[in-house]
């Protein structure tokens, strides 16, 4: 099989779009920058799904689900979110086709125009919050912690599978609170619950910090983010938990009965991760021969290729094999044993090795006089001959440490690639000509952050949580300052 | 707690309502023919939605996830399905807002229209087979067993909370065959799977059957179906499953390689169930109380109601209960202890009673003196006092019960209303003053559906699989006929 695969030096660009499209993660659709999600990046999906889920509702949160609909008025309500939502998205005008009378195909009928224009959600904070209104009235309704997994729709110009696409998944928490003590420790919650999952699961060392007040959420009074480092030294943003103060209650008048019988507006958060998580899984531990998944993660954790002649021989290897089936499955552990007789075993290692399953054994007649298997992990590409004999248990540890292994070499390669720097020609020169994030000083306004994002794409990631205050002068402006922020070009 | 429910009998429309809305399971929305669902609800559905999946990959499919949007002129490439589907649409016209240059709130900007406008999904053939075009060249990568879970818009005028909403969710299986023998095959097999978890999930009876050609989804070659009876005796189409023939395959030019070295269309089925489905649990088994849900679909199974006077006595029935909540966690029932303060015990049985949950144990000082609980199921409404000890197993054992026994009401229910008609005056007769399914000849022509429909708003739900063949004549028309076939009003 030739993998025909851009390398990472050559145009890593490509290189991410090639193991998307041939690793059978998803395609392109005929809607402009809407992608199809196929049977391999689903699976993905679910996982991911399934895990983040589990610790939503192990939080206290339940699923609920709200209309795709929103009314154009509802996203003026609130000023700064209409700014940061209401501009490139989906507008539903019409509810009916009818045969076109010049005979061909379906035209919008003209006469069916809705009175007011429906957007397709960009973000759900203004359909919810105008829910809320009716299912709060006093601080025994609170807190609503609640969770949806929906699809939303954004225009954007340029996109990207997985990374940047006009309608993704996702999940998007709302939650309602009495007090905002209550609603920033619920958004700081949120953010643990993301860097756990993006390093437990996705073994993707995060960065956990606030975002400046130029990069917030339109509408949050203050934005979280966990920000990871992809192999090119560009920052991608996995995952945002927003303060939104009172700011949705007061535009949709939501207010509660305190418990000093005074009425009182909600405090309110918001959360989400995307889809765009898988591209983040993709970029951060693939390699020039395809996909290296964390075994957490991957559809398929092991693969068995017989190495046979005739059907006899298979059946040999089979009967080796089967009760190892077995062994991983009771494990909780996917498994293949691949027979396909079309396909050379030299072609499916390739292909396996581009799909990114971890671990994979080659099983031939030579194996089984010696009581051997071969053993290959992704992750390393390392081959070992092991003894077949209590093999379910040695695969289950050698999992354990594939995923540990893609975390270490992930943290490894982001510790080392930020950089302290202390004047504007460090900065400049590294940006240009290094890769990572830099770890500089900043004045702390919005006119330098803009100016420096002008001259260098580099934007401000964010402040990290606990940052060391340490006295320093502005990088560009030289003016004082407390504490280093992370820059970097981002995806 | 004052329930302020409708009786079934007083007005069961209203009846309905009231349990969905006061059982907290969906709201109505700002948003035309869009609801809300609640996180009760939505618990509903996930349970269902986890069965469904687990059935599906048993049975060999994968996940997948298409857009949202369709090109309006895919909707125009099958001629059946344009004019099922085309009609009543959200159309998008627009991709962007603007400032309202009169300076209130948002406009859609006229300069950003469409070149052609997007429909968001009815379903989504079309989208899909556009993509297996791509996917399929040879026998080999077929066959396709891929489903989708996704929210779907056919703009209804007239809607109803779960029955019938603008908005819904469902699953949309789409496989594609080299044989037509095995895509018949497959559209039985996704049939099977839907009666069985209608009536092992939901202890919903169904009749399976096949459409008549008046009553077939737009573009399909055959339609079957599984039909059940809610307690007014009206009909409720509970999933479908399609025999697509080569309709798609030729709207769409997919074609493949088969084994003789021939290119040759493809065969397809489609099939799908959706939120509509806890419209039918709610119907078919609830009562003047409230909602009556099957334990294996209730979001909470059994819930605990300590009667006390003060902490001290809480105390003591939360040390002799704790043991038995981990039993039941660790059995996978789902159990609540309710020592909510601020309501009384009656109040929370008739709530508890309102959400249907099928068992209810209340535990007082006396119970403790004498080592015994009271056990309260909801299908029966039966108290009874237990001994405390083994109540565990007992539970496991009455939710098994309580399964059986909705099931076998709601079977009851159905046999005894389905009657054999005979003669036009019968079929008027029955269809005026009674309630339920009637089983009469049909002559077989459209044209006689047609008439039957128009004068008594009964329709042909199925034509029963396995159908007892014999002579007969149609109650109409009074042609000779071969078979009886089922006639109903629906919902």
């Amino acid at each position: 099989m030739a993998k025909d695969i851009a390398t990472r030096d050559a145009d890593y660009s490509q290189w991410y779009n090639d193991l998307v499209i041939k690793g059978g993660l998803a395609d392109y659709s005929s809607v402009r920058g809407c992608m199809v999600i196929k049977p391999y990046g689903f699976a993905i999906w679910e996982k991911m799904r399934d895990a983040l889920d589990a610790m939503f509702k192990e939080t206290g949160h339940v699923n609920a689900y709200f209309p795709l609909f929103i009314p154009k008025s509802f996203l003026s309500k609130e000023a700064a979110h209409v700014e940061g939502f209401a501009k490139e998205c989906a507008v539903v005008t019409h509810y009916r086709l009818k045969n076109d009378p010049n005979g061909k195909g379906v035209i919008v009928d003209p006469e069916a125009k809705l009175e007011e224009e429906l957007i397709v959600r960009p973000t759900s904070e203004t359909i919810i919050w105008n829910s809320y209104k009716n299912w709060i009235q006093s601080y025994r309704d609170l807190p609503l912690l609640i969770n949806q997994w929906a699809n939303v729709v954004r225009w954007e110009m340029r996109t990207r599978l997985f990374l940047r696409t006009a309608e993704f998944l996702w999940q998007e928490g709302h939650t309602a609170h009495s007090t905002p003590q209550e609603a920033v420790e619920e958004t700081e919650r949120m953010l643990e619950v993301y860097a756990k999952f993006a390093e437990e699961w996705m073994a993707l060392p995060v960065i956990k910090g606030k975002k400046t007040a130029n990069e917030r959420f339109a509408g949050a009074e203050d934005t979280y983010c966990i920000e990871a480092m992809m192999q090119d030294g560009q920052a991608l943003q996995a995952g945002t938990s927003h303060f939104l103060g009172q700011n949705f209650a007061k535009a949709f008048d939501v207010q509660f009965l305190n418990k000093e019988g005074k009425q009182e507006f909600v405090w309110a958060t918001s959360w989400g991760v995307s889809t765009r998580l898988i591209g983040a899984l993709i970029m951060a531990h693939s390699d020039d021969d395809g996909l290296v998944l964390p075994p957490k993660l991957a559809p398929l954790q092991v693969v068995i290729v017989p190495i046979y002649k005739g059907a006899e021989d298979l059946q040999k290897l089979y009967d080796k094999v089967e009760p190892l089936l077995k062994e991983l499955k009771a494990k909780g552990i996917s498994v293949k044993f691949d027979d396909d007789e079309t396909k050379r075993p030299g072609f499916k290692f390739a292909e396996y090795e581009l799909r990114g399953v971890p671990v994979r054994l080659a099983l031939g007649m030579r194996d089984l006089e010696n009581g051997t298997v071969e053993v290959a992990r992704r992750d390393t590409k390392e081959k070992s001959s092991q003894t077949f004999e209590g093999i379910g248990v040695y695969i289950e540890n050698l999992l354990q440490d594939i995923q540990q292994n893609i975390f270490n070499k992930a943290n490894d390669f982001r510790n080392s690639n930020i950089r302290e720097v202390n004047s504007w020609e460090e900065f400049t020169n590294t940006i240009e000509n290094g890769k990572g994030f830099l770890s500089a000083h900043w004045d702390g306004t919005p006119e330098t952050e803009e100016k420096i994002k002008e001259l260098t794409k580099a934007t401000i990631r964010c402040i990290p949580l606990n940052n060391k205050q340490e006295e320093g002068i502005c990088v560009y402006s030289g003016k004082p300052s407390k504490e280093r922020v992370i820059f970097a070009k981002a995806y």
